[in-house]
């Protein structure tokens, strides 16, 4: 290693010190909005959420006909939505609906419905489907109203798709998060995605300097080699079963500099295990140590942390 | 289970019977939503309120052409919607816009404005207006999600203005509650009125047996005989500084058997008696001994409750 090179290591680690001590406050991600209490990605799931004090609310991202980013968290429009009562025959051959094949306008006519039973009535028909800029200008607003500061935490699941069909998903998701003023490494917003090819591209192609996420499935954990995801990624959101199966994950997380913000947490759905999903995030988060989790119930994690704190 | 000891379990029980209900008169009436921090009457404003905790939710009630409640605080439209913008030619002499002018459809297409300066940005154009009826489908949909069971506390601030203009308001208004099922003394519901007119018809004419509040102006609780107000209603809502300037209006109050829930309790306008609007909640509640209050900020008065049980 070279002294250059030394100097910037160490200047580096000293910084990410700095920037861990700075930051080590444990955040409450609101997975889709107050998603376990009403509909996923509706105004609604958002306001409730940043009531229930989330540190992020998270946006699943995709496009319609017209180029708009609309928040969703499926490939197709039918799990969240009455898509096949409202347009019965713009179904595709494998029975689904895209949401590319749809313009904003009638992405708008549709109404939101609720798929998890035991939760929100499937029946109400109150909410319609939002886009991306709908759900960063409520955020931002209330973070006016509040003096909070509440982030966003959006993920391209599908970017590479929706490239593919011809939309251009990458370029208009970093010119909606410019326009809205997010930008660099120290925005209040993380970039979340599967796709370690995405990422980079981002990083590379686009030159985009915003923090990223590495999601990864617990067959991704197993392999990863942290350091390289450190490369393009300020942090890994792992599925919680593999660091159920071994904690040892966030301290080599941790080690390479990266954050860990672990999906997902529910108080509808936890390991027999645990007593109930408060015990179960006591764990991760006081004992695994990890930065903060995705949660159905914001609330609950909100609670959770508030109380460790004390 | 020797005598003694079932003395002693009887005494605990009741104990905390009293506690329970000493603790549980105290509510958080969320005014408008959690119209502190957006949109007043909006499905955000209300989801967010049920988020920070708040007891009851308000409505206030206006009506459509077609017959229809919606939620709206003032007796026109214009400082809470866009309706010059998008219907100029739509007002009365007076300048105003009325929503009997308008069918259900109409006032669907507009938008809600913030109209109180340094709260949401006036600028967006998130949200739709609301039917009482959604109101209620959202309210009753969280509690069945949350499995807490937050109540209803609409406002019947022009009744009699409606009903002249040939509108069947208050049966509508009894129609909701009913398929809603809001009936008798013990449903969740208040239904509060500054007309004693109205309150009274209610009960005589309507044979309404549903919680009833007496909202009363500082010159209407100076004047009043308790006695009198309990015999139509449950409680009464006086604007708090009455209270202020003769705290024994409460106790007066509760010697006649009527709950106090003042209005309005705000994080940003509060009188220089006082440090922040904590310091007057408390005082208000735990001092002066009121059931519980309206507030913009639901959250914070959730959290001075809170504190005082401790």
């Amino acid at each position: 290693m070279s002294v250059n090179l030394r100097v910037v290591t160490l200047f580096t680690v000293v910084l990410c010190l700095l920037g861990f001590s700075a930051f080590s406050e444990k955040i409450v991600i609101a997975h889709r909005g107050a998603s376990g209490y009403v509909n996923e990605h509706t105004l609604a799931a958002y306001a409730m959420a940043y009531g229930m004090g989330a540190d992020y609310i998270e946006q699943d991202l995709g496009m319609t006909r017209d180029g708009v980013l609309i928040c969703m968290h499926d490939r197709t429009l039918e799990r969240t939505s009455n898509v096949a009562e409202v347009f019965p025959d713009r179904k595709r051959e494998n029975g689904k609906y895209y949401p590319e094949d749809f313009t904003l306008a009638e992405i708008k006519s549709l109404r939101a419905v609720e798929s998890v039973p035991m939760r929100f009535p499937r029946a109400l028909r109150l909410f319609q489907m939002v886009t991306f800029e709908e759900a960063i200008q409520l955020i931002q607003g209330l973070n006016t109203s509040t003096g909070r500061d509440v982030g966003i935490y959006p993920e391209l699941k599908d970017a590479g798709s929706y490239e593919k069909a011809g939309l251009p998903f990458l370029q208009t998701f970093l010119d909606v998060l410019s326009r809205y003023g997010y930008e660099g490494p120290d925005a209040k917003v993380y970039v979340q995605c599967f796709s370690s090819g995405i990422l980079k591209q981002l990083r590379e192609e686009y030159q985009c300097t915003l923090p990223l996420i590495q999601l990864m499935s617990s067959d991704m954990v197993e392999k990863a080699d942290m350091k390289e995801v450190a490369a393009y990624a300020q942090g890994i959101g792992p599925d919680k079963k593999a660091i159920d199966k071994d904690p040892t994950v966030v301290a080599r997380a941790h080690e390479a500099g990266l954050k860990v913000h672990p999906y997902t947490f529910r108080a509808d759905a936890y390991s027999s295990k645990y007593k109930n999903v408060n015990e179960e995030m006591e764990l991760f988060l006081f004992t695994y140590d990890i930065d903060g989790g995705f949660t159905d119930h914001p609330d609950v994690m909100r609670q959770v942390i508030d109380a460790g704190k004390k």
